[in-house]
């Protein structure tokens, strides 16, 4: 299992801790050992000779950005590969994704049923294809209600982005009254900008995060936010990367799309 | 690299993203990839075939438990192998530690000076050899004061066993005036479990933690505790292991012990 990240996202993303302990489980079911490796664009050289040796049965590759050295050396390599979320645009391998376009288009829908009018946006990394989905389907849903231009603040996911990605908003749209985050980290950031800034949530702006993660809850307000079915997403990943594994068919070109859902609480 | 633990504990014991953060930068500085497994007692199996294939140039071994069958295979493989930790009796492998047992001194000797005399534990997993030798250093000092037949509750160094370990001594020791828990994580849970039964901290009871995780700073009241040097341990440990790797000096017996450290915040 290859993360495209360096190791510290491993722990101060959520979304990692869930995905690792769900494809433990069924590779440990299936008596399969679990290697976890990181490799970023940067570090891709360093983690490339030892997968493709031959020492590797599969490999299951998450959150690869666009050109990302070891996804474009995977998908040439004849080693069974599924990539947990859509590969980046070009890259040809086999997936499962989660639907997160639609999970922005029901966040949009949500803000525009509530009637927020001055609505911002704070994305995740452009390179990174979830992110890019999640950011198309709400982007494109505010457009079909006539409203463009939207502000969209880019970020990495983590904490500091968030609190950046809220304040640079907030400079920019003093009278905002919605803001889309691509993940409950920055969601939360966001929260604390907001108080920090004498905002009310949701009175004066409404806050909807993405991932459902456990700490969503805990926020204060509890967070707005889209499920996304993490364990069934990992468990079918790694269920068809063993597949191919077993019978030898690499281009197996079976690539589900698990839905998500917007989870109303609190903070919208 | 090989966490004798499962997934998820290598996500809820912030020991472990410490250690894995320190070990990659130490690796890709030297430009060696990092494969993370985990391997329970019950998953050696699993784990051990492709390890001992010859696709592994080095094994960092973390958390072996007594007569854990991969820390036995190890030792009799040949391959370089440098445990992160000393390996439990009986397992011959070249290691760092870190000085556990005066962490437990300290924190005896610190309660002792505090006028505490009903002192209990709440101590890790026995066949552990670092929570082992936690537990020693801390009976033994009380047992020079005259202190003996103290209380010892066992956990698994997370939270739920630290609840458990608090309720069992405040029934066992209803007059109980200090505690000392073998991880941060459990004695922030006995700070909880504490505040429930109507306990002041640190006016009723003393609470004294280990490891000076950052999570130990965020407790009410902050918590003392016994600061580690992990991310020193981690490179160290690192950087000899790679040197058995170079030198093909699998026998090298230079088994280093970094220094703990009391720190005292408002818990004691």
């Amino acid at each position: 299992m290859v993360v495209c990240e360096p190791a510290h996202r491993l722990f101060t993303e959520p979304f990692y801790a869930r995905m690792i302990t769900a494809v433990e489980e069924v590779l440990t079911g299936h008596g399969v050992p679990l290697a976890v490796m990181t490799a970023t664009a940067a570090t891709s050289t360093i983690a490339t000779p030892p997968l493709v040796a031959g020492g590797i049965d599969g490999v299951l590759l998450i959150g690869a950005r666009d050109r990302h050295p070891l996804a474009v050396t995977l998908a040439a390599s004849g080693i069974p590969v599924r990539s947990a979320g859509r590969p980046p645009d070009g890259i040809d391998l086999p997936h499962v994704d989660m639907d997160n376009r639609d999970g922005g288009r029901q966040a949009a829908e949500h803000l525009l049923l509530g009637g927020r009018r001055s609505i911002g946006v704070i994305a995740g990394p452009p390179a990174l294809p979830a992110a890019r989905d999640r950011l198309d389907g709400f982007l494109q849903t505010l457009a079909l209600a006539g409203m463009t231009g939207v502000p969209v603040a880019y970020g990495d996911f983590g904490h500091a982005s968030g609190v950046h990605g809220m304040q640079w908003l907030l400079r920019r749209m003093p009278h905002i009254d919605a803001v889309f985050a691509a993940s409950d980290v920055m969601a939360a950031a966001a929260l604390q900008t907001l108080r920090r800034a004498g905002r009310r949530v949701p009175e004066d702006v409404a806050v909807v995060g993405f991932g459902d993660s456990p700490a969503s809850r805990r926020t204060s307000p509890p967070l707005t936010t889209v499920r996304q079915p993490v364990e069934d997403f990992a468990a079918l990943a790694t269920r068809l990367l063993l597949l191919s594994m077993r019978s030898a068919d690499t281009t197996s070109r079976n690539n589900p799309v698990l839905p998500t859902e917007l989870v109303v609480r609190e903070s919208s």
